[in-house]
């Protein structure tokens, strides 16, 4: 078991990488220990739970652990979870001192986050992030949330979890979907931050697409590692962690035009597109990288295309990002892992790249 | 118009304190031109802009500041009401560039400063508290938050505002159990932190009473600048921080008790008295020391009496405080500006303090 600490802001916290779900508990074991919370709850995706049941109940009966399952589902991101959360610690007498282990994926670990930093004005948690969006990229930042009118977490908090354990056994069990939209935030780190990473991606597709531990391991740990260089510099997100929001611009309000049919990371993968298409046309960006792009999501199995059905609420959702000021700004690359941030995008201009990509006939 | 620094933890803002309310509109320039927001927004308890009208709707007008009213009830300190900021801000494309003025009591304070930690992850915040307890005690610190279930405060964060003002012209508008109910917190302060002001209360109760800028100034002064020790020293409240809660057990539980028709302060008030008398017992504090404060709460008209309606429901709020671990745990005094935090505390010593008390013929 490899242990990665990670220091952001003034706060420090571990990141355990795990390849079996067993070793989940000694990673637990040795957090409990340094805490010594006065209860333990673990609050897990129900999507999760049915997989993995044994595991959950018995680490439970072992962690003299509460349990309670809620359901993940993007539409479920509301504050009524939030305050099914609220409910379950109030009655089983949580308080400061506790712990609660969040189990599921982005969506379990953004609303778990998010009630353990306003219950009681903030209980430690650990977040064990099961899916490979979650795994690379939310579990890491401290970002927590929910949405509220059909505005993707538009209220939140900035909340560390005390622990990160990432075990990368849960990934066999991805729905393929979500696996995709996983790949999806990857390809994104590697745009922003890595070249070997895309042409390691590039190489590797037919291991990544097997799940193989060494390429996974490999793919995670540099997305993590990424992650952690910009929001150790950027916590509270004014400037370079930016960078981290390529493609979610378009990402985003597609996921609102498809009423969350599509999934966070194919969405990216989508705006991923429509972004470089931008960048053409703003910074000269080499129309090769684009090809070369849609080369790997076509090896990798990632969505190449999307038809926006209302462009009134479409463009409505991207005025609305948190990103924006009054102005639509975007997060563009001059080349890879050369970004430039709050760069000022007309609706036209995101128009006319819609149809030269992810509307177009590539 | 005089300023004071605060420095808490990694954040500093400052705090103005004004004497007429004409000058707050020069606070406010000040803050405006340091941090230049991109829109201004002024949420204000109902109660406070029917009584100054006119100097609200000007100071909108020359601020260019888009204005929300808000009932700020105990009763509606909660999420519906913290829902009707977010939904203000959405529909007013509120963005995080924006900031806030909360102008109000600390009902006020604390619901605008929870919307404000949470919308969008956080945006920036002003707080203009107009009551003596806001001014006093709730404005300074960053605690945030609403009731859930019947807890107070049981949902919230830490999160500072950008500035506070102080404006000591408000206090002539307040209702006298307002008014009375800030004392209560004032002599919270003298007896952990300042033997020299409770002296100074005894001595000049009647100036106090008469509203005298002078006593006022004196005393809104002192508890802010022994509140900005308290919490720059121990931000999180795991500490020293314990001390503010003096009385606030007891308090919290007779605000519940009498659903909430005692005012927050005279419940401090009472609660405190039911401390000295636990002190009494546990730390042999002198008795003379009750004695002094009945008699500055008589000579100052606080409540002095409370009969506890329903004893089961009474405890049950005191064990679910946020302040507990498996045990009730009080602030107790040894001697003025002697504080001992965490004292365990059983049933039995709470209800004998409480007839010895409050529920005594004193």
């Amino acid at each position: 078991m490899k242990k990665n600490s990670i220091d952001i802001g003034i706060e420090k916290y571990s990141i355990y990488f795990t390849e079996t779900i067993e070793q989940i508990k000694i990673s637990l074991k040795e957090i409990i220990n340094v805490y010594n919370p006065s209860k333990l709850f673990l609050i897990c995706d129900i999507n999760v739970y049915n997989i993995y049941k044994s595991f959950v109940n018995e680490m439970c009966i072992e962690m003299k652990a509460e349990l309670l399952n809620i359901c993940c589902l993007e539409e479920k991101k509301n504050i009524d979870t939030v305050s099914a959360i609220y409910d379950f610690l109030i009655e089983k007498h949580a308080n400061r001192d506790s712990m609660v282990i969040a189990l599921g994926g982005g969506i379990a670990g953004d609303i778990v986050g998010f009630a353990c930093s306003t219950y009681m004005r903030g209980i430690k948690f650990i977040n064990v992030p099961t899916t490979l969006i979650s795994q690379t990229d939310s579990s890491v930042g401290g970002k927590v949330g929910y949405n509220y009118k059909d505005i993707k977490n538009s209220i939140g908090a900035f909340y560390n979890p005390k622990a990160v354990i990432i075990c990368i056994d849960f990934i066999k069990t991805l729905p393929e979907e979500q696996f995709k939209s996983g790949l999806g935030e990857v390809i994104k780190y590697s745009l922003i931050y890595d070249k070997e990473m895309l042409n390691y991606m590039e190489t590797n597709y037919k291991d990544i697409l097997n799940i193989s531990y060494r390429s996974l391991s490999y793919l995670i740990k540099n997305c993590v590692e990424i992650k952690r260089q910009v929001v150790t510099e950027d916590f509270k997100d004014e400037g370079l962690r930016n960078i981290l929001n390529f493609g979610h611009s378009i990402g985003h309000a597609i996921e609102v035009d498809s009423h969350y049919s599509i999934s966070h990371g194919e969405a990216v993968a989508l705006g991923i597109l429509v972004a470089l298409k931008i960048s053409e046309g703003k910074f000269n960006l080499d129309k090769n990288l684009y090809s070369r792009i849609v080369n790997l999501y076509a090896n990798l199995g990632i969505r190449l295309n999307y038809d926006i059905s209302n462009y009134d609420e479409f463009m409505n959702a991207l005025r609305h990002d948190k990103k924006n000021d009054q102005n639509i700004r975007f997060v563009l690359i001059k080349d890879i892992a050369k970004c430039e941030i709050k760069v000022k995008v007309t609706e036209d201009e995101i128009r006319t790249a819609i149809k030269e990509s992810i509307e177009g006939d590539s």
